[in-house]
């Protein structure tokens, strides 16, 4: 078994990691940490969890939340990790970093994407970096093990276009600099914090790009990329937000440097992906694309297309961005960590419509 | 272990018990069946299930069919189950039918309860109406049992008002003839069919009431508060739609015959669903109401509040319209028709957001 | 031509004003006066409005807020345009105020209002509240002329309400003491202001009931209906919202104390609003009942139906919340304070889908 | 005054283009054609026209259909006007076609377009072909004319990936083979006919890529771009379908074949477009970039910008797909053909929100 602390409770990461401890065989969630609703059980905040988990939600530095866990989960913003990691290891637990403190090895990859959403760029605690490991367990797997103290979980954006286009990039397949992710958000993705944008009256018919000038979350798509082929990749990214709740979009194109068709292609995907028990390769006349085949769901359905006139590959991604994009990665992190199988907790359909 | 024919297997009722099916520990699916989409596997239909439930769907007169089943769940249109029950009952099967056909004891009130659709009145096999049981586990408990031959399983809007109004009319709290439901569903409530008025433009920014004239649910709904208080219950009913996929919520008012506050009210439903897993009565000030607090689940939320000016008692019943509405209570019909825990495969708490 | 101020124009009730003044013939925006966003143009709020109307916001007291209008729109919070409206009137502008602050000619039936929002009790300037008159259009016409120096335009659900009930009530059809306003609005009801209700991932599968211990619209729908039925009615009030952003249902209940069939309320619905070019009277059958018919227009249609066996007259009232529900409202208002045709400006269809 | 036809009027084209002749100063309906809702006032499918236009639907070989119009609005599905055309122009119509039977002025380029929807690739009547022009005022004004017999209005795809390119090839600031349009559309854009994809709880939290193979859009991007540029364009081109109702984004990618920063791209799209009024150009920065702020409109916003690090252009491009996509286009081209100011009952600035 398997003690689970899941800081910044109160949020939509933290209610979806609840979510899947509560039908995680072998977790048990210890304690719910949060700045804000200190007191409060967490089922007010959520009242779909009444029955199912009405644990009262401490404040940091409560004794309940410094009673040894296995396991931390990171649901918080940028920067606190880095302040807490270094305690939480001490304590003897395993950490999933959802936000991006630990995505990176080196202070100047960090730097790079900290710099990025405006934040500082020095990291707090460089000396752990050497330490974490990218949370994509399918091109990571061997090194999420019981050894691991961190682990940075992805980036949901990001986790989208690596799934898409780490087996081109590895192949050899494409141009690594010819690379474009046109990516689509549901709202969801955004937090469960305020904003005008995100008000429904302000929503509801509207559809827009935003962050224009450059994404935070190209610097880890690039990395891995990168790191897969061997050779440096190139990214273009594109961030748009639509009017819905979960679910990601991402079309990734890259010029081809060979002939190659569909079939071909997807047999490659799927050659790949054998051992990856949540990625699915589609060919694109398969019914399975669409954000709402995986809403829910630890899935990533990845369809491919080749646009012969253009020479161009075009895989469609799609995932739900609370799941794979986020809590899904962490659980089926967590189930690595701790040497339970990979899909632990984690295969059931989601429902429709 | 259970084994089990869905009929009906491709609309979102079908779906909705298969993904119920596919988490119930003591459910095996047997046949899925349905007139259309024969041969192609459920997971065509539906993506989502791929890897979960890829079964092939039969037609009803396949050998596959036709062998014997524990349980068979009929989520089939009106007329239909009245014409096959008697055969699978012949095979041994107990029918649990998420149609009007079994709702109604006597050829009396299923004429009353088709005329308002424009259905023949005349029931197919009226020889089997003694037989059946109304599927409100939490008022016929005791006689949805291994003995039963046939369930009627709720209507959607019908089980919300008559949890919502069980109590006070059991108690003599509210004037029998004073009753009026005011009801909305999202659209999901209307099914798979297409429709002009469920076509997404047409909807987004659309709520209307509809058969103004005579809704079918208020036949089932007052003679199951009739039951329940000993004396005739006449009730008026207005069914609406609003866009959204999941939920209803009804609004129940009734005039109070004696002096009563909202707090005396709560604690006699609680009492009244003591041991009624899935009802959570809630004071007016809680947090849990709201349709997005029980989509995903079997339970009904159920709001108390008392206007002291126009001595009316107004209760909000929350339900999610494929689950309490349908498929959740199908399953909790099943357990007691099999002898299971109530509860058994419906203790899980839906997702937010 | 009427100069024209508006006040609050940084809110969704201020952006409505504008979108129609834009297009009136006689009104000219002299001014657009915020507590915030002040110096921006406001088609950087709204940029739908570019190359429309790009004048600057300015604050209250800048000069060209004092400058003479001849109307003033007081599109503001409950407790601002009786502190204002006394100098506007010195500077001789006739005021329309979308807030409650004048919706009442006496102390106790403010108080009264007032009390149910929390908010105090005792009116700024009691002394201006005889000057005023409730900005129904369709039953204070002739009052709402030339002379009149205040109109307090009605709230969005009351008018809702109001012209639902009101020739019910005059025409003694129904017991004044039983009535019931079952009411939903689309999110824009609830304004500008972030709130976590109205967060899109909180909010898009969500219905819920709110403010159950008495909402403030219920004094002035029992203020009219008493006036219109000369005798005391008494109203019971649900607000409910709806994941839409534009609309108003409401359903009306009442107690027929006569035979009268649908046919014969009609009739009686057409006379009563026969010089009222704004309400459309229908029969449950007709296919314009529905929010989407009446969006972006002044109009409110009115679906008559009978309940024979509970013997209960149901009006369903359908409006735009921003429009008959406050902006339109307003306009029209404005048209009868200049002697204008009360249409001026506001016949256009909408649009669909 | 202009006496106008509308055939295909009961659809979601027909409807939007009947909305703008109510406001055009200079247009007069004349008839009213469908196949379907023969004999229907049109306020009866759709309700908001009531009091606006009540006209009935006439069939296509009705008296009242053929008596003699200056202008023929063609909303029809492909293959009608093709069949028809003649017959109008030798009654002394001039005819603006939505479908894509004059988009083009060979029988291969239509044949090329036909193929990609699996329609007869022959055109009926192509000695009107040379007659026809591209219904994009901004690239034809001087085209479209009193003397002009026929214009092919655009595809709204198209459209939007015309404005938004032109400038880049016109001014050979890109790559012409280097070309890719990611676009999303809003659900109004596949029409009023039923379809499982557009089901309500189908759709509601779906978005997705589709028509892999091909788009027929792609022909007409192609044809204007290489016509503007001089030089044959390739354009790599992918639908996706959102969940709202009105609205097209599309992100425009494009290889830059010199240094250029933002400023200076904005400067050249500005002046390439300083005679078309509908098209605003705006920084990245701008607050006007959402489908929402052109909704309702026949304007196009176009947000520049250019990713440094991969040296390529971004456009992104929103319009309103029956607006601009369509009705506005229409009525735009009508304009010029009857030598009317281009922006004729077009300017109003829609609602919000």
């Amino acid at each position: 078994m398997t003690r689970v602390k899941v800081v910044g409770a109160s949020g939509y990461g933290g209610v979806g990691i609840i979510e899947l401890l509560l039908r995680h065989p072998q977790a048990k969630i210890q304690a719910l940490v949060a700045q804000e609703s200190v007191g409060a059980p967490v089922s007010d905040l959520y009242p779909h969890l009444a029955g199912f988990c009405d644990m009262t939600i401490v404040a940091p530095d409560a004794p309940e939340a410094l009673a040894p866990a296995d396991v931390v989960f990171m649901s918080t913003p940028d920067g606190v990790t880095m302040r807490e990691a270094r305690a939480e290891i001490a304590r003897g637990a395993q950490v999933v970093d959802c936000s991006g403190d630990f995505r990176f090895n080196t202070e100047a990859d960090y730097a790079d994407y900290a710099s990025r959403t405006g934040k500082p760029t020095a990291h707090a605690d460089p000396g752990l970096l050497p330490l974490t490991v990218y949370g994509a367990a399918e091109l990571h797997r061997a090194q999420i093990n019981p050894e691991r103290k961190i682990v940075g979980n992805p980036g949901c954006f990001a986790i989208s276009c690596i799934l898409g286009l780490a087996p081109a990039a590895a192949s050899g397949l494409v141009r690594l600099d010819s690379l474009i992710c046109d990516c689509k958000s549901g709202i969801s993705g955004a937090g469960k914090k305020l904003a005008a944008a995100h008000h429904y009256p302000n929503r509801y018919e509207m559809m827009n790009a935003y962050r224009l000038s450059g994404h935070q979350h190209v610097v880890e798509i690039e990395r891995e990329l990168t790191l897969v082929a061997g050779a440096p990749a190139l990214v273009m990214f594109t961030a748009q937000v639509v009017p819905m709740c979960r679910g990601i979009m991402s079309c990734l194109y890259g010029d081809l440097v060979r002939e190659a068709d569909e079939a071909d292609i997807v047999a490659l995907y799927k050659e790949f992906y054998k051992d990856s028990p949540f990625v699915r390769v589609l060919p694109s006349a398969s019914p399975a694309g669409g954000t709402m085949h995986v809403r829910g769901t630890n899935y990533a359905n990845l369809v491919v297309s080749v646009d012969k006139r253009t020479r161009r590959l075009r895989i469609v991604s799609y995932i739900d961005n609370l799941m794979k994009g986020q809590c899904g990665s962490a659980i089926q992190c967590m189930n690595l960590l701790r040497g339970y199988p990979e899909t632990m907790g984690l295969t059931q359909p989601g429902f429709y419509p």
